[in-house]
């Protein structure tokens, strides 16, 4: 019952990129904070409003210490909630749709700025497509098998019966790159069970399927760790260029690709050791919620 | 960009009853009328908002002609729509949002009124609950064959290894009844595929698997024809109510049911050779949404 004065309702906002959706809730003087069980119904797609995670937008000022400590000039900190109401460090499509959030509602105006995550600032740069992120440095988990063989792993998944060759990527966060044999199509691939790595990596990993569409130019399907097959992924397109550039040869002039994954299309541009992901973000609605009674 | 002045924004509401949710738009002026674009849309978990359906809030004088000559004292019409953007007659749970969302906006204050479908006009009732929706008269579909052999069908699904008999229950749309026997746990079957019902209906049917859990008391699971899965179906509860009903001698003295579904529990009544559909429903947000330019 939104209208019962009895119940606490709270602004938000819904917003995706290439379809990773997210719930935002401005808490500009710090409140409202939220427990898990309100971040899961918010995330909840029947029960609550629904989205992959929720994104508290706080004025650095009111961040945890250690996210204030390491902010530098970023005036607004993204804290990021998963679905199942952990904190998230990091979310590379999170940060775009953060970023427009801000600029919609006149909380930056700039053309660049920075933000303050758990996992440090990110840097902004507003495009003709969207705000693009520097998601930092990526490198080779084990640059000394790949280097010596050409792929570090091997992955199996229903609907692509011989073990594939793999690249692993360290992107923050683990991946497992694939690249799919002209035989295969990615639609034939089954992800609704984890595809099997081997050697299987501790702490599991992301996995990327990925095919050759043109010139800087891939298709890839995600099997997120934990999660289980999602419409994007920004640090999986990252990897997948990564891995893709890097079986080419790592060729100097070819630096800005296209990524097509489920939910749409997205930038990935390599530059000075890092890696950049672009691509559109809207958000489509805002409003009140009223939250559950704890 | 919602607060662009050149993208349509329009109002909406988000509400659930047994986590069978709806997207609901004010059109209290007759407009704005919906695209099966904008319905699908705004029925979009990821992209949009995300409902089971969407249900515009009109005035009956705005209402088709069709429904407006058999609205009777009914002031308000549902106009429903399918997750897909096709047009659809009844929701039971449907209803109960509806109504909810009447209230909670002052557009109706009664404890009982009239609301229009595309299916005639039904009577809301409120409860301790929420509202009581009359579903209408019931009856078997194929009563000469029940009548001789207990049952008129039998259903395969995986994970209930055995044909099992079951009972055609029409509610102005098809349901398939099975009651699992004692050794098999509804948790155990798979309802990721149709089950098969043999005879095959022409038009394909709901199919009700339901457990006995007290007096008075089933519990159920179901997949709808043409959806998959669901967490909750109000006809579908209402057949499993008679078919359980019916296999148990039709007492005149257990009329009033409880149905636990994966959504939550809904009363079912049996009145006067109708069915009465309860349970809480609620309204959880309101706002605005920005409709893709078309």
């Amino acid at each position: 019952m939104v209208f019962n004065v009895l119940v606490r309702t709270i602004e938000f906002a819904k917003g995706h990129g290439t379809r990773n959706d997210f719930v935002l809730v401005p808490a500009l003087d710090g409140a409202p904070e939220l427990t898990a069980d309100e971040v899961v119904f918010l995330a909840d797609r029947r029960g609550g409003i629904g989205g992959d995670g929720v994104i508290r937008v706080v004025p650095v000022e009111h961040a945890p210490e250690e996210v204030r400590a390491g902010a530098g000039d970023a005036r607004w900190f993204m804290d990021y909630r998963n679905q199942d109401g952990s904190i998230g460090e990091m979310c590379g499509n999170g940060t775009r749709v953060f970023a427009q959030y801000l600029v919609e509602h006149g909380l930056e105006s700039g053309a660049e700025f920075d933000i303050a995550t758990r996992d440090g600032v990110k840097r902004m740069t507003a495009g003709a497509d969207g705000f693009e992120v520097d998601l930092g440095a990526w490198r080779l988990s084990r640059e000394d098998v790949a280097d010596e063989r050409g792929s570090d792993s091997v992955v199996q998944a229903v609907g692509a019966p011989e073990p594939l060759p793999a690249l692993s990527v360290d992107m923050g966060n683990p991946h497992t790159v694939v690249a799919l044999p002209p035989e295969f199509d990615l639609s034939t691939i089954d992800l609704t069970l984890p595809p099997r790595v081997d050697p299987h990596p501790e702490l599991g990993s992301n996995v990327e399927f990925v095919r050759a569409v043109g010139p800087g130019h891939i298709a890839m399907r995600v099997h997120e760790r934990g999660v289980g097959e999602t419409q994007s992924c920004g640090t999986g397109a990252a990897a997948a260029v990564v891995a893709t550039w890097w079986w080419a040869g790592a060729p100097v002039d070819q630096l800005d690709w296209r990524v097509d994954v489920p939910g749409g299309r997205l930038g990935i541009r390599l530059h000075g050791g890092h890696v950049l992901l672009s691509g559109p973000a809207e958000i489509i609605a805002r409003g009140r919620v009223a939250l559950p009674d704890s």
